[in-house]
């Protein structure tokens, strides 16, 4: 599992921070979180891979987080035969991009499925064989969503020595108990996988959350994940401004991770008004918070093992 | 007057050769011709002037030439008290613009005037104290507008021994002449401008062309002018391909402004699939039929002195 940054900037694009945007790479498929103007450029220079992209989640309607749909919609109607995509948001996202379909005459030669929120935080927002996103609503100036993937759990480890026990001998059995099947033995007794077979071991867990003051949603999406995405909008010195705007502190979103024991934290979505030296020092002060953390930079690309 | 080339390229954007926009800068405006995905980035890094922008012209309602324009529109507005905006275009182009305002709340804070293509190449586009700006219908797969922007005429230039012929003492009275008023001698005489100055003289020309097959919309728009952009979308070995999506090779291109007589020549909206030496080729093959011609790098500024 990799997370690629596209972009680490709040607002506007700029040289050397683009709108934020992040790639989520797992087998075989990218689940790529909001699009701002731009976003196509990056994920063509950075390789993301266009026939894998599943899943574009967006967190709401303001023009920094989705206004890269389009393009990168038209960019992926340039392959043979592209796959269909799901489009995650917030209600009003199926509107925008029909009309800019309609406006603009966009040629999209695949299905584009276009979820939106349900008010629900306990359905799922998509599933497939690997991963299931969840949302909820933040605190925003307008509806804002976050999103924590999880990757399915796998099975539990094999235990040869309960395995020899039982009587399987080394092979292919043991293969099929590993995959979940059961077996029958040449002395005409069955071997349940659970006989051989630890507790299901979790996966991994990824939040992404941006444009949001502190609230109720925080803990439930980034409750022991192993990587969250959080804005970093603010330095403390900022707090009035972060409140009015419906803005995390980088400070705060360290605490939020904290409390939550979310394990390492990427602040993303920067304020323009930080250069690279401003933007160091919000890391210093936020990662007097959080034992894990660091500010993004655009390309930066994080390989997530799985958990023991 | 400066033409500043933000963006070279056409269909998607490239990490060294952006959507095509051109900006015009002269007498403290900004006109910009056409407004990909992106154009923002470019606009601020090459200090092209956010307070000076006045006129955005766009040429079709095709997402490569639009899709920027909502982030310039909300970049416009982050500075104290923006002047109003004005919009050229086809048909259509408000309801864009009125879509994409609502569907992601775009915070704007000035008048935004829309002036859309009305079917007659006659009535100016847009008009103000410096500078005339025409339309023409070009030949695409949907409707897409050329466009020649004209700074007035200057009076003619002033001849001091005429003046000193008819009495007009060196000083205040010669300004008075030059600037088009006539003037009281002392001995009672009144001398007009017109007895001391000689013709009126050009302004400058420049247009700016893309999306098109080669039409009768052409030679208007390129007569003459001191500086043609158009679009050098293909190599004369893709000519069929061309003639399919309605657009210039950059022969065709280069031809037509010979026809018109354009004195100079700069190509824009090269394909995506030319990289740098491509680019290069497709500007010595298209040098053959214009005697003043090169291919537009991103940044490039060319700056159009008066003519004589």
């Amino acid at each position: 599992m990799q997370c690629i940054v596209l972009g680490s900037g709040g607002m506007m694009p700029m040289p050397q921070r683009r709108l934020t945007s992040l790639a989520l790479r797992h087998a075989g498929r990218v689940y790529l979180f909001d699009c701002g103007e731009g976003t196509q450029l990056p994920y063509k220079e950075l390789h993301v891979g266009l026939r894998a992209l599943t899943v574009v989640a967006t967190t709401h309607l303001h023009a920094d987080h989705v206004l890269g749909l389009p393009g990168l919609l038209m960019l992926r109607a340039q392959m043979p035969d592209p796959p269909p995509l799901t489009l995650l948001g917030v209600p009003g996202l199926r509107r925008f991009i029909e009309h800019v379909r309609a406006d603009l005459g966009m040629f999209i030669n695949y299905p584009i499925q276009v979820i939106e929120w349900s008010g629900d935080p306990q359905a799922p927002a998509y599933r497939d064989d690997q991963v299931t996103i969840y949302w909820q609503p933040l605190d925003h100036r307008v509806l804002c969503l976050g999103y924590r993937l999880e990757e399915h759990e796998r099975p539990g480890r094999f235990d040869p020595a309960a395995a020899a026990r039982l009587g399987v001998p080394c092979g292919p059995l043991w293969g099929q108990l590993q995959h979940g099947s059961e077996v029958l033995l040449s002395g005409g007794a069955i071997v349940r996988p659970e006989q051989v077979l630890g507790l299901p071991r979790r996966g991994r867990h990824v939040a992404f959350i941006t444009d949001t003051a502190p609230c109720a949603g925080l803990q439930p999406l980034l409750r022991a994940v192993d990587l969250a995405f959080i804005e970093g909008m603010f330095a403390a010195a900022e707090q009035a401004d972060a409140d009015e705007k419906r803005h995390l502190t980088a400070i705060q979103a360290a605490q939020a991770a904290r409390r939550a024991e979310a394990r390492r934290v990427i602040l993303v979505h920067l304020s323009p008004r930080y250069d690279a030296a401003a933007a160091q020092a919000l890391g210093v002060e936020a990662a007097a918070h959080h034992p894990l953390l660091e500010v993004a930079r655009d390309g930066l690309l994080v390989e997530l093992p799985l958990p023991d």
